[in-house]
């Protein structure tokens, strides 16, 4: 893309109202703009990031082999009704009458819906083990939206829940889910630990919460350090094999990591000291094992290889897609602006032009521009009549990983300047290693 | 994917309450399920279709130079109270009040907050032109919703706004629409043609709806049959060329097309008696150049070459994505079930195992299967233990374009057999060149 054909209206000053950090950079690079409180619309360049998050998350989901389906964003009230939410859920919940008076509501969650899904179409063990999955828009009317899309109103979730007919079969669609999430968050360059979470009034201990460490999270967090050593990295995993899984999740559990809501000071004083660690917490994603909570609310049951109904057993799962957004940009900034991870970035590299109108300077410019094209990469050419520092200041804000700079001095030696975002260092190679360079950076993602 | 593995609820029964063919269709085949009066969850058959038009639509507005953006659902009636639209939309016009009273709507459309969007960011004519556009849930409520999601409440559109400087450049972005729907349409498999509409009370006559031809559409339609043989077919378009795009224009408006609400007696009449034809037809979409309605009632002015400050002008183009689902099944099925264009069909080709347990045809169904995958493609296969006039039911109904069986009598011999859905037509060959067939046909996409 050229810039001077894009839309990315960059802000010089930061706006006032914005507290946090990821909050007052999604404003200034353009990536947001608020249409009323707590939501947003997504100009064209946190469009990308959006749906490159979502990419990530909708491949891991299927690689794990859960099944994409998509529920509106609309739901009528009668089925929260059966499961006795309705009055229960209290002001988050969005209620709304339409022209005939009829109670509907812009869904906050699904498992309702996808427990009525399940119940008109499956009856048997046979068709068991399912997850159902969809990545749609929500709404939680909070009472003090803020921090952008951190805290929104309408916000994108993946939400996906399993099926199986025991307790057994259902803990492994736990553990699949914990690993998913795992490499889900690994992909886009994300440090999220699972953390041990409240369970609230439904019990048990299969409730995990992923957190990212930034010092603005809403939660309070307590780990050893060891788990920041663990990585998925390119470890093959099979996941119709339960006890790899078993063992991936054990290896991420074991090590002491619980919010303020399930810190247990005996058991973190048992960790050694010089591991011991505290920090604040961004919450992106939870997995929950509730058993038959909706499923004997909705009789949602099936028949077991004995040929007795059962109450199905359920899960619900789920990633802040938008959220996630904002807490990349926590987890990954400077003074100068967004540094976004490899995978997620909206352009795999800027192009900056140091003497546009210059006849050489544009054509190896162009020459670059349709080189990484041609290889499948997306850059971004900034090809205004801007000085050098105005584009430089364009490209540190907006946070591509990587620049390549081309200007007559460095033409006249053959070279083009290529930077990283986050380390600041460059390299002088000709145009055509540039190019190869970036090539071989993503082709590893 | 296996089918076994996968969510595909087919249904036996006609359903009582869909009054037209692809109504029955997609809840047959287990491509939607109603969750509230003209409401609807997309199962997975039905959200891969819905998934295949949205990015043929995305990918053909990105090669027509358009930027991606994405709107809120949701939005504050202020805007519309600014427009003069708040009070005068009607009841189709989902009103919601939030927790602290506010007024919200659920988007109908968004000419009002690409307008916000616009004044905020730009004012000059050297920004100019642009078109952006959204793909995301609008809400219409409908008095009597109907024909599943040809009339929903909650749907997917596309819907573009491009901003221009002066007529010229506004009808040089008109025609750029039309071209890049034509080729839109086309690539879907689907014949639409555009047909003059009313520009209602704004006037003028740059307005075109596109409308599929079937017995079911909800309009009547004229038109000079000549216009059928046209295709952009391989054409190369250059979307910068004005002079190109206005002779494709010209070229699609020239024969005789026009709805009841515009038609001309006296014009149709001029047309040759064999060439004159009537018909109904579904539309699917629309272009609109409407100058500054919505500009000057906002106060979005850009300042142009003379220095001159002048309020922007603008067009909406929307194509509805949901809808087209739909419409796709109405244009093309048979008494069997739905066949798909191979441009948005769910699954490239399906696998029909005549042995299932049977060790030879398994192994000879896996190899094709993973042959199929390695070329990219990606098959369903029938794995299911039901006879074979089950399975051919299923793929009959569902309507994969494509579909090789595979049975012990052919492995004898040491072929498969590979039909077309459309025309019935097969022919026996080896497994590995059905498989490079089916490559093929899906190559030229």
């Amino acid at each position: 893309m050229r810039l001077t054909r894009y839309f990315l209206p960059v802000l010089k000053e930061t706006p006032a109202e914005a507290q946090i950090v990821s909050h007052r950079y999604m404003l200034r690079a353009g990536l947001i703009k608020q249409a009323a409180v707590g939501i947003y619309s997504w100009l064209p360049l946190g469009l990308k990031v959006l749906r490159n998050i979502e990419r990530i998350v909708d491949e891991e989901q299927q690689k794990a082999g859960h099944i994409p389906l998509l529920m509106p964003t609309l739901q009528s009230a009668d089925l929260w009704r059966e499961s006795g939410r309705y009055e229960a859920y209290g002001e988050e919940m969005l209620r709304i009458k339409d022209r005939h008076g009829r109670d509907l509501l812009y869904g906050p969650t699904n498992e309702e819906m996808i427990t009525d899904i399940f119940r008109s179409y499956i009856s048997s063990y046979r068709d068991l083990p399912k997850t159902l999955y969809h990545i749609q828009w929500k709404f939680r009317d909070e009472m003090r939206p803020r921090f952008g899309v951190m805290r929104g109103r309408e916000f994108l979730m993946k939400d996906g829940y399993n099926f199986d007919v025991d307790r057994e079969s259902a803990l492994e669609a736990y553990d699949r889910h914990m690993v998913s999430y795992l490499r889900t968050y690994e992909r886009m360059g994300l440090k999220a630990i699972p953390m041990r979470a409240d369970s609230g009034p439904i019990g048990g201990e299969n409730t995990h919460e992923f957190l990212v460490l930034a010092d603005t999270g809403e939660s309070e967090v307590f780990y050893d350090s060891a788990i920041l050593d663990l990585e998925l990295s390119d470890r093959v995993v099979n996941y119709e094999d339960p006890n790899q899984l078993k063992q991936i999740v054990s290896e991420w559990t074991t090590p002491y990591a619980r919010t303020d809501e399930t810190h247990d000071a005996a058991l973190f004083d048992a960790v050694p000291e010089e591991r011991r660690r505290s920090s604040r917490g961004i919450e992106v994603g939870q997995i929950f094992y509730f058993g038959t909570k909706y499923s004997k609310a909705l009789g949602a049951t099936v028949t077991n290889a004995e040929g007795q109904r059962v109450p199905v057993e359920m899960g619900s799962h789920g990633i802040g897609v938008s959220r996630l957004v904002g807490a990349i940009i926590e987890a990954s900034h400077d003074e100068k602006g967004i540094i976004w991870p490899e995978g997620v970035t909206p352009f795999h590299v800027g192009i900056v032009n140091l003497r546009q109108g210059d006849a050489e300077t544009d054509a190896a410019c162009a020459g670059i521009y349709a080189g990484l094209q041609a290889l499948g990469l997306d850059p971004l050419y900034d090809d205004r009549n801007e000085r050098a520092g105005a584009k430089f200041a364009t490209m540190d804000l907006i946070g591509l990983p990587w620049r390549i700079t081309v200007g007559p001095k460095g033409l006249k030696n053959g070279v083009v300047e290529l930077v990283s975002r986050r380390t600041g260092e460059s390299e002088e190679l000709p145009p055509e290693q540039a190019v190869e360079k970036i090539a071989r950076i993503y082709a590893y993602l």
